[in-house]
């Protein structure tokens, strides 16, 4: 506010600012261009992809840090990758997968993980009655759904308590969500459980491979698709530049004088514009300053949307051995530090690579731990799943996307109790002059690529349609 | 981090870097001075105090837009008006309190605010519970307090479900308790619900006026502790001066270099130190940048620890004329915008002045209105209280504390289920060359201004030690 500087920098004039190089400020950019717009996409980073990124194993291999899978009815992205010329191939699902719990070790090739029989008919009723419900959310508006007040006032953790009676099977719930949460049941509301689940079509849809979404991924990584749109958007993305504050924004301003213009300003330049869009988590659209102050209840939207904690470790092994014990690499423990392990092999690549997720209260026990000893622990995890051959991987790499100042977390942000029917509206509903994407604004495959996308799409359709309107 | 500009401003040297001017800030400045060291004191704002704030009617009457009670045990707040010369004066209790639930009106005269027998008397074994289970919970570290794991992963709501069967004293303690933390209680945990209660001595204490936390004031407004504070800092206290980022904080930096400093940066000025106390609510100082980033898991103890709603009326009349058909002015109301109104009166003003709370939901549901609208709802809500008299004030001063881009909410923070026994314990805990106060890292008074004083005083001795060490 008292920024003595902010008028020394250079000053520049586009129509639209996009705010965030993801998929989600990418596609409105595109889209925006498409139209005939001047369009300037300021990105923190120096890359574009936001919670897409690609990484190397010392082998050659690319490989993703960030998000990787795609999967049926996600079909913005599945246009995407193919107008973009990136091909997909389905995921290695053969072979029995592993449930640790309870100190033991099942092995299955269904749905149930090997959960003892009456605990698998509990937990294939708890999906129902999970899914039965999703369906009846009101997704464009979650706060006004058929019972949203009591919803809204209990914890999933509490919700499912009240469910599932069977403790196995409750258990496996728990761990299963927070693979899809990155988040502990009680750290978000019921009705956000609901609404989040019902935006990709269920529970069961979102936690199975082959079908669902974890079905498919892009060839030589995920992270192209960002990188395909950057470039094909050239100079407009402008990297290393954080933004730091969005002013004149309001509507009040822009009805009194009608030639006025937003301002956005960097560290180094400022930009004076008629559309905003900012295309950033929530909480990290909450970093930014506003002048004038953003409503309250937007504010409040935006910071108390936490965003999940996971860390995720991909590992290459000279080959995939346990193929040949039969196993088809998923893992899923309730006893282990690793919560989830899939089959993350890759076409171009011989070699065998896990990946591994490490989430919710156990991504912040490894947050106090060096890289060195969070990747021993996958690995001894690991181990404990494969055997003594799954001690000696070529390489782990791993990304926290806690400690990544310009995330804050992964994989997508979560309302805890009493957000949704108080402040919830407030998350993707135009200001001003400013539009929010990003995948949490999403009412289809919120928090996935596929909903960043279409996210990203009613952004750039807002702000056409009030450019109609001038 | 990709400042071009940070290197253009002057920089100056120090040896503490205080950051805010609320009270913690001006105590630790205080001692620091006090014990030979150099401080400066850099206050966004153009005033100081924070959450305390004077202001004034029309008519001359001075009024606190912000924290404005003391009461017994908070001794370091006590201590400190005496030592500056401020008067306290014990509020006015006389007369009955009204009631407002379920459509009703009771009258009455002891704490139970009219409560029909049975519920009065559940509420009061509520109250011994909740008081005898927070007399068990650590204040210095509550994720390590007995039952601490099953306590964060329940709401408070949740846990006062178990405890209270009876409806109308459940009710009765939900309003009663986002009295004090501006919040409902599903969006608390239940371990700090009892942690906060716990370190201002139980909920009886906390929610009672006479003997308790509302029982006196500073004669002229309580802002004056933080005014006459700075004044005797004179010009180590610099105003407008928002601190965008701390860098080179880290001790490993300080082990290798052991001369090497810290660096604070306004988009003005930067200071080069050996010690940083942030003395601000964690989610503003969740809002600086950090070179290098914190941990994670500073990161998510700050940024989640979510602050309450609150907006504060002071309604001023010509005359208390409630006195006069023997009303104390206290109401408690289940049924309206406004949930708590005292007689807020003070020695050196003739007229009525009431004070009048809208939190919680209530507040979220204002902050979407106008402050016309917000006056008007008062004010008929008071006339629905106090009768048609009630509806000519002379005055209507208001606050809404979620609007301060430098405060973001109040009274104070508040942890959700789940990071009390994850991320709590990194809430005080000083890291590299930082301290970190404020009332929300106090053990005792937590929230109030008593703990802000003290958590001002442990920064300081914090930051003493460490130069004992030098």
């Amino acid at each position: 506010m008292n920024d003595a500087k902010r008028n020394d920098v250079p000053e520049r004039t586009t129509d639209v600012v996009v705010v965030g190089a993801g998929i989600a400020g990418l596609t409105a950019a595109e889209l925006l261009v498409e139209h005939g717009q001047d369009v300037i996409v300021l990105e923190a980073r120096e890359r574009v992809g936001g919670r897409l990124e690609g990484g190397h194993f010392t082998s050659g291999t690319s490989i993703e840090l960030g998000g990787q899978w795609v999967g049926p009815t996600q079909d913005e992205v599945l246009a995407l990758a193919e107008r973009l010329g990136l091909e997909t191939f389905t995921v290695r699902d053969k072979g029995r997968s592993l449930l640790f719990a309870e100190g033991g070790r099942q092995e299955s090739d269904d749905d149930t993980f090997g959960l003892p029989g009456e605990s698998a008919r509990a937990f294939q009723e708890l999906v129902e009655t999970i899914d039965g419900t999703a369906a009846t959310i009101d997704r464009q508006a979650p706060g006004n759904s058929p019972g949203a007040a009591g919803l809204d006032r209990m914890t999933a953790a509490q919700w499912l308590d009240d469910t599932c009676q069977d403790r196995a099977a409750r258990r496996f719930a728990d761990t299963l969500l927070a693979s899809i949460f990155a988040a502990e049941s009680d750290e978000y509301s019921a009705l956000h459980m609901l609404y989040y689940l019902s935006s990709g079509g269920g529970l069961h849809r979102m936690m199975i491979t082959i079908g669902g979404a974890q079905d498919s991924r892009v060839r030589g990584g995920t992270h192209q698709l960002a990188e395909r749109l950057a470039e094909s958007l050239g100079d407009r993305v402008v990297l290393d530049h954080e933004v730091l504050e969005i002013s004149e924004w309001d509507t009040e301003q822009r009805l009194k004088a009608p030639n006025n213009q937003a301002m956005v300003r960097t560290t180094s330049t400022r930009y004076r514009c008629d559309h905003v869009i900012v295309a950033l988590p929530p909480v990290m659209a909450a970093r930014i300053d506003y002048a004038p102050p953003l409503p309250a209840n937007r504010d409040i939207a935006q910071s108390h949307m936490n965003a999940g904690n996971v860390i995720k470790f991909q590992i290459e092994y000279d080959t995939p051995f346990w193929h040949a014990e039969g196993l088809s690499g998923t893992v899923l423990s309730l006893d282990h530090h690793v919560s989830l392990v899939y089959d993350n092999g890759v076409p171009d690549s011989q070699r065998g690579i896990l990946v591994a997720f490490v989430e919710g209260r156990h991504a912040r026990a490894f947050n106090d731990l060096s890289e060195e000893q969070r990747a021993q622990l996958v690995v001894d995890d690991l181990e404990c799943f494969f055997g003594e051959t799954a001690s000696r991987p070529t390489e782990v790499l791993q990304r926290n996307w806690s400690e990544e100042p310009f995330t804050r977390g992964c994989y997508g942000g979560r309302f805890g109790t009493g957000l949704w029917t108080t402040v919830g509206e407030h998350l993707a509903k135009p200001l001003g002059r400013i539009s929010w994407a990003g995948a949490e604004t999403a009412s289809v495959w919120n928090g996935y690529i596929d909903g960043a996308i279409r996210s990203g799409q009613r952004a750039a359709e807002e702000v056409l349609s009030t450019i109609g309107k001038r």
